[in-house]
């Protein structure tokens, strides 16, 4: 597993929270293209501009899917697997991130001791500086003080009734509104063309599975994410299992393709993943093992106007695109609609 | 994780080879339940006796697919899972064991030091009381030297290899041939029914995962079982998967729910399993805490004539059957037929 288990990028978002005129631009945005949108549509793939990538993702599922071609794959083995913080849905911030807040603010209600934790304080307060030179410990603190100590069912309820009523901060829209149409429209045009699509994310596993089938039509058993050991106790004659503060799989960088085998026993044929940090290298990578034909998609995220503009330092994921001809996804320039409503 | 990680009971089985005149009489008893299962029947369990088992299971699966009924199941949530090894094949002995076996012993054809090891040498031997006194540092090494080392798609090859002439040591057919007929009827009749069905077994998830879907329609994904951490590599400029001798996830016990909620994210409402060693009973358990109606089938190997009579030293498993109120199944009287051909 990964050295680097919950990366300091988790909370680097948060600074995006900074950029007020930006996010009103957004939001008038939102509102215009969620207009142009009730206009119907035959074209599978309405909210992408036509060009290059469009066209790359038409002519690999129509290859896929010829019965008799040399490229055909049966639909068993037609796997699809998204990334979703900056591929389905908006990373800034980071909606984990901002449920770990919530429950702090919640936690704190009733155990007000908790904010003598230095970690707790200074992720109340948005010290992201504290989480720098503390690293991983202090991340990992809040993290499992959030999501661990409790039972799955419990969990499940919390982050039910999180998802319900939290709002992103600039847009003013509940959270699971933020998720992107074009790649909606390309989940639904895959599973129509006979693909199994999956969730292969860095973030928590079941805090995923509370809202992947609603918003994305995946059901929880396809959803792939960074999962801690669960334990299994009888509790008044009834079995639970209970969230430990112990990490399982952490499901980034190179362990996504160890999370995809774990969980499905194959190589998939489409992938898609997004510039940041670098995460969808490896399963990208893997995905274009596949005995198979193969798409990978790289969201890059270009569009300071109508969402964010952001790069990573040393350029990597678009390095590792042009050295292997992954398709890049250009935010401004093929997506006609950034959000769903 | 449960600390016997490696169960003892993994080998024991090696002792019913000494049983011959038994296991001639099953031969027998396979070939004219063959003859037997030439009359098709519209019954989708026509190898189950009619009596109280059979008609749970049918007033079951009746009473969850009703829509309207109080008692209906979505069929998303019509999950079953199932243990492997004296559930859905025969455990006489551990398939898996005989795959360990050969591997060694085409492994010493190249390696002829391998004879050296003690756990080796034991092995071959059959030497039990070795693995007995040494406990899981002496079962991991051989099952590590076996099954790690090599890449997820190198360890694919081999097992298939071995699936495809691999016979049972007294039955005289493939291993592949000693699956239970009455439990691919129910399998296919959940199906039918909108039950998705997967494997959860304390076997090996990518041995299991080379034969699923032949021997009983259930696609790798569907597959849960113990699975060691995979490492992430490129080689030659192609990404693999390299099987390392580290246990990620032992699913067997306490293991099997923690597993079933790592590859679903859901309790299953039906359940089976076999008495043994006990290694089923926390998965009915669990099974049983679904809000929905569950059935928790537990099968007794209580057959000496046509297959085998095995019960547990402290009787746990059935003990529990009769407190929480599972089906028991007798192979005795409630198969007509026991193998698939």
């Amino acid at each position: 597993m990964s050295q680097d288990f919950i990366d300091p990028v988790f909370w680097q978002p948060l600074m995006y929270l900074k950029v007020g005129p930006i996010l009103a631009a957004v939001a008038v945005s939102c509102t215009l293209t969620f207009m142009a949108s009730v206009v119907q549509s035959a074209d599978p793939l309405s909210s992408w501009n036509e060009g290059q990538t469009k066209q790359s993702i038409l002519q690999f599922v129509a290859k896929v899917t010829t019965e008799g071609s040399p490229d055909f794959v049966p639909p068993a083995e037609r796997l699809a697997t998204f990334d979703n913080d900056g591929t389905l849905w908006c990373e800034q911030p980071v909606v984990q991130f901002v449920f770990v807040l919530d429950r702090l603010k919640h936690m704190i209600d009733q155990q007000p001791e908790l904010r003598d934790k230095p970690a707790v304080a200074a992720a109340l307060k948005g010290d992201m500086a504290y989480f720098e030179q503390e690293g991983e410990q202090a991340i990992a603190e809040v993290v499992y003080l959030t999501h661990a100590g409790m039972t799955v069912a419990e969990f499940d309820e919390l982050a039910a009734e999180f998802f319900k009523t939290a709002k992103h901060p600039k847009y003013g829209v509940l959270l699971t509104e933020t998720t992107y149409q074009p790649m909606r429209e390309l989940l639904s045009y895959l599973r129509e063309n006979g693909f199994k699509t999956y969730i292969c994310s860095g973030g928590g596993i079941e805090f995923m599975r509370g809202v992947s089938q609603e918003i994305y039509g995946i059901p929880p058993e396809q959803v792939i994410g960074s999962a801690g050991v669960l334990e299994f106790r009888e509790q008044n004659g009834k079995a639970v299992l209970v969230k430990t503060p112990k990490l399982l799989t952490f499901n980034d960088k190179q362990g996504k393709p160890a999370g995809i085998a774990l969980h499905t026993g194959r190589v998939p044929i489409f992938a898609a993943g997004n510039v940041r940090t670098g995460g969808d290298i490896a399963m990208l990578t893997y995905c274009q093992s596949s005995p198979h034909p193969s798409l990978q998609l790289l969201v890059n995220h270009d569009d300071a106007e109508r969402e964010f503009a952001y790069a990573e330092s040393d350029n990597r994921s678009l390095n590792a695109a042009r050295e292997h001809n992954w398709t890049v996804v250009s935010i401004k320039d093929d997506w006609t609609q950034i959000f769903a409503k």
